[in-house]
């Protein structure tokens, strides 16, 4: 496998970077998380270097402790949508929650976006760790981690039987006779579950790469099991190669486990590498950053983790405080790894505020040292990609100009686009449709007792 | 007032035009109604021909008997956006239902559409007309027309609360100070009601042109009154001169019994123009489409305006059947006005399912003869614009080049673009603030004792 494996790459735009503070850089655009312009310059170079995938983030609920590109951003379907003209091979990956929406639109969004772009979709499945989001949606509360979660696994049953309702030779459209599709290649759905009813068909039709690709980005048991139940890729994030690779033989053996394939599920971390021509530059670039982080702002950008949880009343240079079970209905495994790593590294409540703030997720260097980084976690499995999120000013246009560059001289990394779908590029197969797998293997039965060469069978 | 008016245009883009078997037609590629490169193409010839906007329909149910194009096509949300990158005048605006999403979502997705298009986007408000729509949307019930309504003021009413979420000045970016926004101009909807509850604030700002344009579709009474209190543009079907001025009264008056002025609210008439270069050319192309109709799809077209009603039980040369109240909770004033045709003019069934297939505006002629019935409407206070829908081969082609000439010539159509926004063609103001707005009276009526000059007091 690892001979033919090619490494993956996504990039994640979200305005104006992944610390909190980069706004305050002279070179850094501070209006670029609203800024359609921004956006589609990014797209542009992400797809210069070849990347697989564009990915936009997102949330549903905001207060004046949010950080300031969470505050005024663009809605990930629509800005999906956008990114999907003007490019032609690179794949638009958003987030949407299964908790606060309904399954009929967001399986039409998807597909719409799938057919605008010619079968370039991806929908990162969440399930929204802001308890502050049910006061948007008209909530008594914001349902249980556990409860999200079984709401996630039906919602995801429904879209794909959605995406399903016409088989891909549906739409006969003769002229002549007047016969606009094949009565028998519309299904509807009929699904009645515990969380859900919906009848169907769906308005539109599979893609060209069947149906959008789904990835899912919670880290939790109950999000690792879903991932491996359902998704084609999982978007994490790991402090270190061990637990990457921790992570990535767990998801791969459940996917296993319910009768996948290893290869059928992909595993990006997330990394925000910084690259400079030297070593120092690039060290130099990523303090500039640091240094922009006022310490009140660090307190509230943590908080936010652990659901808007006040730190300002604790001491900051004294051990990280004993907050009990906060914020285990949120970002769970988040706010477990910081724990974890402010108990055993004995670090102060400054500095995990700190750390939090500007990650350092150890990709910082010359291109050789980033793309070597690469490489490590990539042959070593713990990545098959990586989500790349800007960190400094023009981040990710360094990485296309001056990593991704030593990446493909070393042959991990593709040259050209073998494909114009983002599962063809992910080199991930095109789902069969469920009705029309069902009829070949009946045909397929039927045909049983007079020859078992499948080849002929479906002929 | 009539002096300055200018003709308002709007372009519906459905895919294969207003006439259901149109797609049998061997010029219209048959896949229309999914084919981005269709779309793109429409909407370039729509800005070529200085269009105000273009219009993208919808429906959140289908089943075997939905007409063709009804079956395949793209999600509105999506594809505005699409089609809005590569544009840069034209107005985008689409259908979306407030009984089956939820506002602070429909309140981003519109919002930031608005962003991504520099203030062109509007939405077209609907309630839903088809009562299978709640099968897809795991409810008992479609709610009742005059539920709907009620829902629909109430939704409008949280949305454009959570659109005046930041005052236009909120985002100070101010590096040095590392001050991001003025806390005082960043406000909590916090509503409650019969419902929804909302608090907001919505995480994302207002665009160039305020908010997105409301457009409203339904004619009914609750649709006209939702419309006169809400609306700045009224999408309408009128089959007369008359019954079209009579209809622009009742909603101008209406809008002003709510404390609007007449030109606060535009009637945009549905129509469906047939040009030719002879007026026998131009009957001859209706012809050709018209006789592409089944009479067994006919009434399945027809059958949909009553919520999918069989009508091929009666028979079809005898007088249109009595068919009681059916079809009053779904598209109602179209509905109650078949009937009325039918008894007035008494029409048999098959006429009547023969001319509902292939409606004939009466805007069939030559390119000076089409010009001169807008005119007329336009002139006689019938519409201060229109939505053009395609039904015969290249339709928007020949109205662009062929009819909007005319009308330029004419002085009623404009030559350039006005702005680079929505509302700014449209000569709709921008909506102010509503905070801002308060801010404004609250310090107006501070100064009042010194000086009732507002030009003053606002400095």
């Amino acid at each position: 496998m690892t001979t033919t494996r090619k490494l993956k790459l996504g990039a994640m735009i979200h305005g104006v970077g992944s610390s909190m503070s980069a706004w305050r850089h002279p070179e850094i655009p501070s209006d670029a998380s609203i800024s359609i312009h921004f956006y589609r310059e990014q797209a542009k170079k992400a797809e210069e270097g070849k990347f697989d995938l564009l990915f936009i983030a997102d949330g549903l609920f905001i207060n004046e402790k949010s950080i300031p590109h969470f505050l005024n951003r663009f809605e990930p379907v629509t800005i999906l949508s956008a990114l999907g003209i003007g490019t032609s091979n690179i794949g638009v990956v958003g987030t949407l929650s299964t908790s606060y929406s309904e399954p009929y639109t967001v399986a039409r969004q998807f597909a719409s976006i799938d057919h605008i772009t010619g079968g370039r979709a991806g929908w990162n499945v969440v399930t929204s760790p802001l308890e502050g989001s049910a006061l948007n949606y008209s909530r008594k509360e914001h349902p249980a981690h556990s409860v999200r979660y079984e709401i996630a696994e039906e919602y995801l049953d429904v879209v794909k039987g959605l995406w399903d309702s016409w088989e891909d030779d549906a739409f006969v459209r003769n002229k002549e006779t007047g016969v606009f599709f094949d009565l028998t290649k519309m299904h509807q759905l009929n699904h009645e579950g515990e969380h859900f009813s919906v009848q169907g068909p769906l308005n539109i039709s599979r893609s060209k790469q069947g149906h959008p690709v789904i990835f899912q980005a919670g880290s939790s048991d109950s999000g690792r099991t879903l991932a491996a139940k359902t998704a084609d890729a999982v978007f994490t994030n790991s402090e270190s190669i061990e637990e990457a690779q921790r992570f990535y033989r767990d998801l791969k053996s459940r996917a296993v486990s319910y009768g996948r394939k290893p290869e059928d599920i992909l595993i990006f971390p997330g990394i925000s590498p910084v690259v400079g021509i030297t070593a120092e530059e690039a060290e130099r670039k990523y303090q500039e950053i640091a240094d922009l982080v006022r310490i009140e702002d660090a307190l509230l950008y943590l908080g936010r983790f652990f659901d808007h949880f006040d730190f300002s009343v604790f001491p900051l240079d004294e051990p990280f405080p004993d907050i009990g079970e906060t914020g285990s209905n949120s970002f769970r495994s988040t706010t477990d790894k910081i724990k974890q790593r402010a108990r055993e590294q004995g670090l102060s409540l400054r500095q995990i505020a700190l750390q939090t703030a500007t990650p350092r997720t150890g990709f910082i260097g010359t291109p050789q040292q980033v793309a070597d980084r690469i490489e490590e976690w990539f042959e070593g499995e713990a990545a098959d990609g990586f989500i790349i999120a800007s960190s400094v000013p023009n981040s990710l246009r360094d990485f296309v100009d001056l990593v991704v560059p030593v990446l493909q001289e070393r042959g991990i990394f593709r040259n050209e686009y073998e494909d114009d779908t983002l599962r063809g590029n992910l080199g991930l197969s095109k789902p069969e449709n469920r009705y029309t797998a069902e009829r070949n293997q009946t045909n397929d039965d039927q045909m049983e007792p007079l020859s078992k060469d499948r080849t002929v069978s479906a002929s």
